[in-house]
């Protein structure tokens, strides 16, 4: 149940129409390592710089995440400034700093190589496909990428999605990574570059599965406040890959679960500034938001007759 | 059982991505009365000019659809002209020509007074009182509207949903009437304006419904093409109504399968212009696409033990 992430580790400036907060713990690989220590322990594939604060290494040390594959470089950290307006959904970015994680490497040490589920955080895909190289043999690949990878770095893209199992992008990625409009061609599309499995994240509107024939549609939690977004996506993604790491299982059945699982950490995340919400979270409180999401999604089997026979002619 | 539609007879002209069509048949009450007829023959109160072509009358009465509260005035019928771009959820009115619609006055057939389900379609507010008023002992409201009667008939608008137990409304139509960018604060604010439940209606992403703390979301079926969107939320309505009037039942779990109902059968009239999918459709086809949703929404509890008991320090 060994799992491996390779992502980012920033200090994030965040304004929401909640507030503002500056040089906070952000980053793909933190907002995944924080969510998956609820199921199964990662180990982190980063760089931060010298500037980074020992706080935050030691909350995440505290959830059981390792460290090893951490590199503290000279410079600074990885910065990333971003606003959200009414819409939640979109975030301006207003700087990037890629600093030290410009330089970035990945290089995994000698006990990470045989990690057996392994997610690639949005980075360039030739850095995702150099991680995949590293690894001996993976059970189960997550990717998540991004707009601008898919239009400047198109080819590597392709390769590296020929060797994952589960694909994570939003609706708008979707569409323009298949050039087709509607979300569920272009799903199936992106299930023929090579992932068996394609995860549509929708925000508010929960999260679209394919795998084959099958779908599966996960509603979201509906939220009476959002305080800031930054981070949903990949909470989402350490919720599934946790899950599936700590269930030992693959299949549709679970895969389904992990969804929820996802949804319901990613619906936390939101609720705070940074990982804030992930710091006070307990098991308990995830597992009444997974019973509560059941509720949310049930229904029965529609009775027999209740439909007229005929054409009403 | 007996089920009353109030609203719009029309003629459309239809741009869409698809193509084009002329004068087809449209209306609150054509799509409503039509889907509601698999499941509960309509009572429709609507008006038409002395142009309007006989075999749409001929279409609906073979669908048991009761016209008797149908009146047919001299002058031309209700003409809407509308095109959707790549953006199916946003249609944009070219013209409207409301002709004999303009004087509607519904005066309800004695016949028609002692019904049980109303449904008042997108109509005038005033309109709309006028006809709870004429009926005798309602069982069960539903109401629509939209963004002009929300702005330019609000205090009627507001009276109308202090009789209201269902209002069927859109996320934007949601935000605009309570005032509230929030959509679950939205519902709940509109719960607090007199309906006992609100369907927040969400196009291709599917339904949110509120009454009292219960809360459930449907998911809209996943559709690789769409090509006339016009209808969509008459037609759910005329399911979700139609369901109810047929089943007999108001619980809370007869609503989640009305829900479903009106997804399914607004999944169906999207796949071609006008009603033009209804006219082929079978009560077989409806429950294979009902089981689809039951699958597509289907998760397992979470296993015991999988989430980590401690916080992981």
């Amino acid at each position: 149940m060994s799992l491996l992430v390779v992502g980012s580790i920033a200090l994030d400036s965040l304004e929401t129409p909640a507030g503002r907060r500056d040089e906070v713990l952000g980053g793909s690989a933190s907002y995944f390592s924080a969510a998956a220590s609820f199921l199964a322990p990662a180990r982190v594939v980063a760089v931060v710089g010298d500037d980074f604060p020992a706080a935050h290494l030691q909350f995440l040390s505290a959830r059981g995440v390792d460290l090893e594959g951490l590199v503290r470089r000279p410079g600074r950290t990885f910065r990333w400034k971003g606003r959200y307006e009414q819409d939640l959904n979109v975030a301006l970015t207003l700087d990037t700093q890629l600093n030290v994680f410009a330089e970035f490497q990945p290089d995994l040490p000698a006990a990470y190589r045989d990690s057996e589920h392994v997610f690639l955080g949005n980075i360039d895909p030739e850095l995702q496909l150099a991680v995949l190289d590293q690894v001996r043999r993976p059970r189960f690949v997550g990717c998540d990428t991004m707009n601008y990878w898919i239009t400047s770095r198109r080819e590597s893209l392709l390769r590296t999605l020929r060797r994952v199992d589960t694909l994570f992008v939003n609706d708008a990625e979707a569409r323009q990574l298949a050039g087709e409009p509607n979300v569920v061609k272009a799903a199936r599309a992106i299930l023929g570059m090579g992932p068996r499995a394609v995860v549509v994240k929708r925000g508010e509107h929960g999260a679209l599965f394919f795998a084959g024939d099958e779908a599966f549609a996960s509603p979201a939690v509906p939220l009476a406040s959002v305080t800031d977004p930054t981070g949903a996506g990949d909470t989402f993604a350490g919720g599934f890959m946790g899950y599936l790491a700590a269930s030992g299982r693959l299949d549709l059945r679970a895969m389904r679960r992990a969804i929820v699982v996802g949804s319901v950490l990613a619906s936390f995340t939101v609720e705070d500034f940074s990982l804030d919400r992930l710091r006070s979270l307990t098991p308990a409180e995830i597992r009444a938001r997974y019973e509560q999401v059941r509720r949310l999604a049930q229904f029965d089997d529609l009775e027999a007759g209740v439909l007229r026979g005929s054409t009403g002619g």
